[in-house]
């Protein structure tokens, strides 16, 4: 790792800060990264008019943040599938007016009146919340990450060798679909049935709790969310409360999880697994323990120096990462 | 992918042949390679009697081949753990002696007389059969491969971005050894449970159809193979005749393949999946098109352009793969 600033090799040794923006279904999250600190951060709501309204929000976040005009590079993670190259997003169903492909990183490269030689990059947001872990959180040292993001659905993010893996077909890391169950078990919420975030995904956990209280096994769940989202929050208290169900949902998820990271520490072979989303930050550092407990016990190689750690940069992770997305020097990108 | 020659950066430009041994339990497998091209192959039979016979042995196939001194690198591939960087076995259960760490690589260079300018490397088996069928074989003009080894048992190698991924602790490609079941399952020779290779490894289908024999279900593999090991040829004829055991474990191993590489696809994004080793040679290339079939029904991203192919390269593949990583230009390989 360089000990150099996050842009050593920007051109004429100028180094300015870098600009990222997490582009969510409900916020638009930006932040100035300066030598790999956030020295500057701005939020603006999500609009739901359409392609236009949502990249007028990304230009005013910009806007917020000092402007496009005086920063070394631009990035943006975005929830949904993206062409890295084109920077297009192809489906981003949090994002009204994304049910077709988007060629983000164009639009926005008018809009924000961006000059061809400053960086515009366009990712995966779990991608980028990993590069942010990577560099300046949870797993800064380590070059071979694997990060997994527990919230609604499961999303992940690779690094092999220090470097962000998205493979051939810009797919690389998506551990949520990484199945559990040999043959059916509960259905995905991409049709397909048995996979990780059948199990450790909130939604998928809410459905069945909905489930099985419908079945008359009553549930501390259902009983506080009503007919409202199931909360990460009320999974927490139903836990507190030692909530049958709960608990049950849990155990599947943990294990799930420890079956889908070992798999994946087995077969790239892995430094530290990051543990990010809202799901852990509500449960707290022991369901991120028990996570790693449940991956040790199926490790081949054993003992096995893997550790399984929450991340530590929250909420900005994901704008983070996209700043460093953006560095001029493409991926000659530390902390000072 | 170069045009060039098999080690087209040889120092002084000259360019001369490599040697690559295959280290296995019952034979040493040695060929002579110029330009991608076998031009030669010696077999001696693995001796018993401990490290210093192995090492002759080898000596005495590099001998048949010409001898170490005109060559540009020996590349060897022993079945075991191996740590590449020193060349040293930790493990190789099939040979006599190494039972504890042998430093291979160093006794192998004083046994041979070996300048130190011409490389020595040391790795896993199949490791190098991959390294054989990517550059040379089924999966040659692909950077993203796979390669899975099913014989006695399930062995594996990952190639990414064009290089053989070894990882941090030399690990990465175990992929006879990701779990195939959530909770208990098969025990694995590695002494853990509901591993790929407790369901797909002809060692533990063996086991499984001995005791669903003596518990009262009767199978052609049982009554052909008698005390005798239980073969793929075995395997291959039981099926044929139809046998309800024979039938049942191999979709029980199709189906634990299928997962497992539809996991490997999904998590590292994957071009290609080259089925190598015995079992897959003796049931004919059904078998890898069953193996195919149930890793697309499991893909995240649909339709995928991911192909499960057979190995081309046979029981040269390990040698060959072998010479091939001693190139002196340390990865720039390619065939003519």
């Amino acid at each position: 790792m360089s000990s150099d600033g996050p842009h050593a090799t920007a051109p004429g040794g100028v180094r300015r800060p870098l600009i990222g923006i997490d582009l969510g279904g409900t916020k638009v999250q930006g932040v100035l990264v300066d030598h790999g600190t956030v020295v500057g951060d701005a939020k603006v709501a999500t609009p739901m008019g359409g392609v236009a309204d949502v990249v007028a929000a990304v230009v005013e976040c910009v806007g917020r943040l000092g402007g496009a005009g005086s920063v070394d590079g631009v990035g943006i993670g975005a929830a949904g599938v993206i062409d890295a190259a084109t920077g297009t997003l192809l489906q981003a169903p949090n994002l009204a007016g994304f049910d077709r492909p988007v060629p983000l990183a164009a639009l926005l490269g008018d809009a924000l009146e961006l000059p061809s030689s400053t960086p515009l990059v366009v990712d995966n947001d779990v991608n980028a919340a990993v590069v942010g872990e990577h560099r300046l959180g949870a797993a800064r040292g380590f070059d071979n990450v694997l990060g997994v993001w527990v919230g609604t659905g499961v999303g992940g993010g690779i690094v092999l060798d220090g470097r962000l893996r998205r493979g051939p077909a810009g797919g690389a890391g998506e551990i949520g679909h990484v199945g559990v169950v040999v043959d059916g078990g509960r259905q995905c919420r991409c049709g397909l049935f048995g996979h990780l975030e059948s199990y450790a995904g909130r939604a998928s956990m809410e459905a069945e709790a909905r489930r099985r209280h419908d079945a008359g096994t009553p549930t501390l769940l259902v009983e506080m969310a009503g007919r409202k989202r199931m909360k990460s929050s009320v999974f927490a208290k139903a836990l507190e409360a030692g909530d049958e169900v709960a608990l049950d949902l849990l155990d599947e998820a943990v294990q799930a999880l420890g079956m889908a990271l070992a798999a994946a520490a087995t077969l790239v072979d892995l430094e530290v697994v990051v543990v990010g989303g809202g799901v852990p930050g509500k449960l707290g550092s022991r369901f991120v323990g028990r996570v790693e407990q449940a991956v040790r016990t199926r490790l081949f190689v054993r003992p096995s120096p893997l550790r399984v750690v929450p991340a530590t940069l929250g909420d900005l992770a994901g704008a983070l990462g996209a700043a460093l997305l953006a560095a001029p020097a493409g991926g000659v990108v530390a902390p000072q």
